[in-house]
């Protein structure tokens, strides 16, 4: 008995084996070459992508191609697309929220080798710059976004399409089968991560997760509102429960996001629609003056303002984590003065390179949630369906299928 | 020579004693009584005030009548007269910067007595709401301001004038010889303290000060701006050099003011008339980046502005300390998102009851300035001419001899 058991864990060690070594053959049989491979490419502003052949260029010193396996669809792809200030960036892979494997690495990378599960990331750790430096922040001088954050699309790209360049949405762009990034730019993962599911972590998760537990630091027995509950309203409901909150509000327009709200740990639920009052009256009344702590999930200024004017006065923290770049968000002096703050994060305020891979492993020991925010799974040809759906808040997070493992 | 110094210091002794029984006969005398003495009443907006006689009714139960030695003209009083939205908080005695002796207290009152020196508090210290049992707040429920940020007078008052009763600005109005408060709002203050110095810890120093430690937390070796230097603004300077700033930038239109606000502590000064440049960017220039915290000391919606995008990315952190309820204050959602973050300070965050002596103990081991900030001295009956000289940025601080000590 035993020497057959023994028999088939060999004979399993060594199937195993045979996948790792075909794996790597194919991805170092393109080391060094250009790579033609499926992309969606954003030709235009709202226009639908369009799925083409692309070229990727090996990539260059400190450089790292990475063949996505899955990606999510986030509302700033579809802001860039339809909605933002920026209309010159543009033909662009859009794409911020994937996973890899690693096919081949430039002159220099050293900690990177090819097989390697990692995730692309839009905000960069050098780890030598003053941000880097400071435990104050998670921001990056030698990010795509530093000096231009109304520039979605990085200045360089490896991309050429029909003997056109094409721009790199948020130095990531993994709408596209292989894409080059810095190695600053690239979290190494765990080798058991299901990449259709820790693709989320490149983005929306961490924001919402990190805005509580980071940016806003929700406190044991305190009360949250979380407004809107998209992937990242439902991740902040996530957090300010990580973090020991004793009531978290959720606020939408849709109720049928309650649900969903609940399964993250949303304690009341509040739909706008159905009061006539402005919505910081109805949480003041709720709350006996207002929350602890509020978190704009929506990126739209008039909820910014409702959000801040929802905190109780004298200590309330307002996060802004939704994203927009068209309007001012405004208040009344007063609403600062009594004691209110007002903050902002960028990724959750986690320093990408050392925090992604910890939320992995977080995942990896349910500690927290990652498979409820996926509705929807498709293939990257359907990325127009993926937008429609986000864009009639149909969905949480759809995964796009992008290459084979 | 021994017997002939002891003479020397009974005789001395002596003396003191019957001041103090003088003093205190004198405002024994009045106890019970309705005291008719003079006080400048604002009667209606944008005219000047008049001096007239009222009645001071007695105080009532936990309340106490203080005769008032000196106050300080603040800006909040000449907002409130000319600029602000209320025009229904007449007529009323203005004034909020003062200092004095008790005359009476009402029944009830343990911890004062007549001769008592004090400073009359627009922010109360009841020591029971949730506000004032919170280490993170200097706010209080009980507070004339409590719901009414937009209403600058207590709805009750002990003021009569020729029939008609006059309400009570911040809920002290200190332009009058009597001014009832209740014990709340009362701080029992050393009894060597000068009144004509320590009336200024009643608002403006206090609030910049505090402003820059309390509320800012500017810390050891950080680079700071400081907008507008009128007193609160060169409080703040101070703050920010007694929190150990490296680096206090001095920002005004008015180039007068920098020689005063380098005695206070202040290193760089920059005038906006000087530059084409928006100022945010002239600082960011002089910083490598911005400043690491910015106060806004002029109660202006564009100042605020600037001195937000003043601040550096990631860490920045900027406090409204002028006032205004006229507009709303306004940025683009980048500049909270990237990092900053945006405050507010009221009475600088001090615990009014609990601070304000210790401030007093601070100046009197000269371990903070106030005489510096005094330009100007004049009695009551000149009250308008202080209001003047403040209008067109004549002085730092007048202070109004009210009634003898």
């Amino acid at each position: 008995m035993q020497n057959i058991s023994e028999s088939v864990i060999v004979y399993k060690w060594l199937q195993r084996l045979q996948e790792v070594a075909h794996t790597l053959h194919r991805v170092m049989a393109t080391a060094g070459q250009v790579i033609k491979c499926k992309a969606a490419i954003a030709w235009e502003p709202n226009k639908p992508m369009v799925i083409e052949e692309i070229e990727v260029a090996p990539p260059q010193a400190h450089e790292i191609r990475i063949k996505i396996v899955a990606t999510g669809v986030c509302h700033t792809d579809l802001y860039h697309l339809f909605e933002g200030n920026n209309k010159e960036g543009f033909p662009a892979v859009l794409g911020h929220e994937g996973a890899g494997i690693v096919e081949s690495v430039g002159p220099g990378v050293t900690k990177f080798k090819p097989g390697d599960k990692v995730i692309p990331l839009f905000i960069s750790q050098c780890g030598q710059c003053k941000f880097c430096k400071s435990p104050k922040t998670n921001l990056c001088e030698r990010s795509w976004s530093n000096e231009r954050y109304d520039v979605m699309s990085d200045i360089d790209s490896r991309f050429t399409c029909r003997g056109k360049k094409v721009l790199q949405f948020m130095g990531t762009s993994t709408f596209s089968e292989y894409t080059v990034l810095n190695e600053i730019a690239v979290a190494k993962i765990h080798d058991s991560a299901p990449l259709d599911k820790v693709c989320l972590l490149g983005c929306g998760i961490p924001t919402g997760y990190g805005a509580a537990v980071n940016t806003a630091k929700v406190e044991p027995g305190s009360t949250c509102a979380v407004f809107g509950l998209g992937a990242v309203g439902l991740a902040a409901v996530m957090g300010c429960k990580a973090a020991g909150a004793a009531r978290i509000i959720a606020v939408d327009v849709n109720k049928d996001k309650f649900e969903k709200a609940k399964v993250f740990g949303a304690t009341d639920f509040v739909n706008p629609k159905e009061h006539s009052k402005p919505i910081s009256q109805v949480l003041a009344e709720m709350t006996n003056g207002g929350v602890d702590f509020s978190l704009e999930c929506v990126g739209n200024v008039e909820v910014m303002r409702s959000a801040l004017e929802s905190c109780v006065k004298g200590w309330g923290v307002s996060v802004l984590v939704g994203w927009t770049d068209m309007h001012d968000f405004s208040a009344r002096p007063i609403q600062l003065i009594a004691g209110r703050t007002w903050k902002g994060t960028l990724f959750g305020g986690f320093k990408s390179k050392d925090g992604v891979p910890k939320l992995v492993n977080e995942y990896l020991a349910r500690k927290l949630k990652l498979d409820e925010f996926v509705t929807h799974t498709m293939t990257l040809d359907r990325v127009n369906d993926a937008v429609e759906l986000m864009k009639h808040g149909k969905c949480i997070r759809t995964v796009l299928n992008v290459s084979r493992q």
